[in-house]
């Protein structure tokens, strides 16, 4: 008799349409059934991505949509711009460093957002950066980066402008053609309410480009072969056939809510679990940029943070996530993205609350779940 | 009221308990939890492959497994000599390529298992191929290879065996360590019964020099992380949850069945469809090498081989596969793998018995399915 709650920044809970996908008996790819499917998901990842760009699918977690977007639109020895201020703004850096890319870094500290004036700085000091590469979401610290801006800024340079928008997409707003987003990767497990298994990627006109003349070795994640494939309404290679026929079941949804609503929903989440972080007498993490996606609040004083989530999880049945890397045991952090709703906020504070009491954190009883319900009230 | 048959060799048919683990609401992947899982199909994923050495999941197809493979094992300017006698042989070919590994290459006829002979010569003329690169069963011809032949000529040499087991594993006999496999590559939707989406891939220690020299350039399928990471029962990257549940689920199957039965299961309904494709008075395009995962068989003249296949599927919802590039038109391929039994091959006979008449092929309705109910019998 015990019930999971699952409220972390991916994976997030399945809707019962995705699951109920993921049970079918599964049709060969290489057929008129399966390119129905995969025509209507590619159509709806468009919406989603807010392009007329093409939207890859790959067979891979996030951080090989990531892999696909440096490979395919750099070489070694040319220059990139990555942007820094969390686990996954320092993946990008790797990723470049592994395959010969200069990179020079703007280091943001954690909790912080970019100034795009700061990108248009190193833009104009140095001419040869080819690429910038940052994060939307910062899933690590919760932070939000302004795209629009960092995108008006880039537009406006030789330079293309590569996003994260793994844990943002269809969770915030991310106007890929508006904002001049030149690549967006995404990923399945985040706002788009699947298991994780699949890497998305746009590319403009201007990708496009660099991505015929890029010298990098590349063969499963080569974007060439992906267009190839797709202009026949089919992948290089053998298709997650299960999670995408899942994914359309999921862009469906979306599409029947709308991405507004979806956008004011998810606000709505973040600001009611932002006042019951405050109402427990809890600091955010990121006051001045935090996101709509995932709340980051620090770890009070004489309460041992790890053992706060595993509590949760292993005793309550409510996952949250802890801190990663620098920040184990500092900091804990709940998503309210994808199939998350007000009422699974309101379960994950009151058993924050239950073992904040339990772990002998003072406040009132009670006072986090109020000021959430009086944001949902509104 | 359409019921489907699926009988291609990938994606193969999902088993109920397969099915199930694929639609449960999903955990997080950083939880002991998860780990359990992790580290029962890990151990599930040993017994497949009959190996000490450690096997990694990566979330991809299985030839991101097989670029896994290339890269970890080899630099630019590395010699490997590649078995080619199909269209999988031919893709380790370019992925070499595409890394700036020379090729040398046997040439075997599309139809034909290479003479580990051949590969004996090759070595002693060039000992600098550091790897041979080869396949178990080549899926687009039916051909099954001599791995334990093979094994034998490279162990006496100072190159490495890497074996492309995508379609064999869990369906025909591979003993990783007692052939001398160095590396051993396969994916989820074949013999181990669950969407496409996984893929796999075993190191022996010999390998494992080897991939801790390559100067190949590498992040998402870098075998260091995947070894660091499993070391922690972990994945570099987000696991792919649902499949790695999943699998765990498929390879319980396995071991309650136990290999050896599978295997023998497996060559009777090869056997049966052998017998029936002959009966029928058709050709086996591989005679002398046809593997116990898939047969092809030789469209017969006056039979439009693409209409054949398209009617199968189309009306009466047996799904089969027809020939790929050069084959296309020229052959159907019926897999008998994975989850497939005795009466999925009785029907599948039965509907290619149906369509051929109505084609106007002339035979003595019936002789198909009863040949096969003969082996069957036995």
């Amino acid at each position: 008799m015990r019930k999971n709650y699952l409220l972390t920044p991916g994976p997030t809970p399945l809707p019962p349409q995705v699951m109920e996908a993921m049970s079918r008996p599964i049709i060969h790819h290489r057929t008129p059934q399966f390119q129905a499917i995969l025509k209507e998901a590619t159509e709806g990842l468009k919406y989603a991505f807010q392009t007329k760009n093409d939207v890859f699918i790959l067979s891979s977690s996030g951080t090989g949509a990531m892999e696909a977007a440096v490979i395919n639109l750099l070489s070694c020895q040319d220059t990139a711009l990555v942007i820094q201020g969390g686990k996954f703004g320092e993946r990008w850096t790797e990723l470049c460093k592994a395959y010969g890319v200069n990179v020079e870094v703007i280091d943001v500290e954690w909790g912080k957002a970019v100034n795009p004036v700061d990108i248009e700085k190193k833009l104009k000091a140095n001419p040869k950066i080819k690429a910038v590469f940052t994060t939307h979401c910062e899933t690590s610290t919760g932070v939000v980066n302004d795209i629009a801006a960092i995108g008006a800024v880039i537009k406006n340079s030789d330079a293309l402008l590569a996003v994260d928008a793994i844990s943002s997409l269809g969770a915030i707003d991310l106007k890929t053609d508006e904002w001049a987003c030149d690549v967006v990767v995404s990923g399945s497990q985040k706002g788009l309410m699947l298991p994780p298994g699949l890497g998305f990627i746009s590319v403009s006109p201007k990708a496009v480009k660099l991505i015929e003349n890029s010298k990098s070795p590349r063969y499963y994640f080569d974007l060439r072969k992906a267009k190839k494939a797709l202009d026949k309404m089919d992948t290089p290679f053998t298709s997650s056939i299960t999670l995408i026929t899942a994914l359309r079941e999921a862009l469906k949804m979306m599409r029947e809510d709308g991405l507004e609503n979806i956008f004011i929903r998810h606000k709505k989440m973040a600001d009611a679990t932002r006042a019951a972080i405050k109402a427990l007498g809890l600091e955010l993490f990121a006051p001045t940029a935090s996101s709509d996606v995932v709340t980051a609040a620090k770890i009070p004083a004489g309460v041992d943070g790890e053992k706060l989530v595993k509590t949760m999880r292993d005793t309550y049945d409510v996952t949250i996530a802890g801190g990663q890397e620098e920040l184990k045991g500092k900091i804990f952090r709940i998503a309210h993205m994808g199939f998350i709703e007000e009422f699974d906020i309101i379960t994950g504070i009151s058993c924050l609350e239950k073992v904040l009491t339990q772990m002998g954190y003072k406040f009132p009883l009670g006072a986090g779940v109020k000021a959430a319900e009086e944001i949902f009230l509104k």
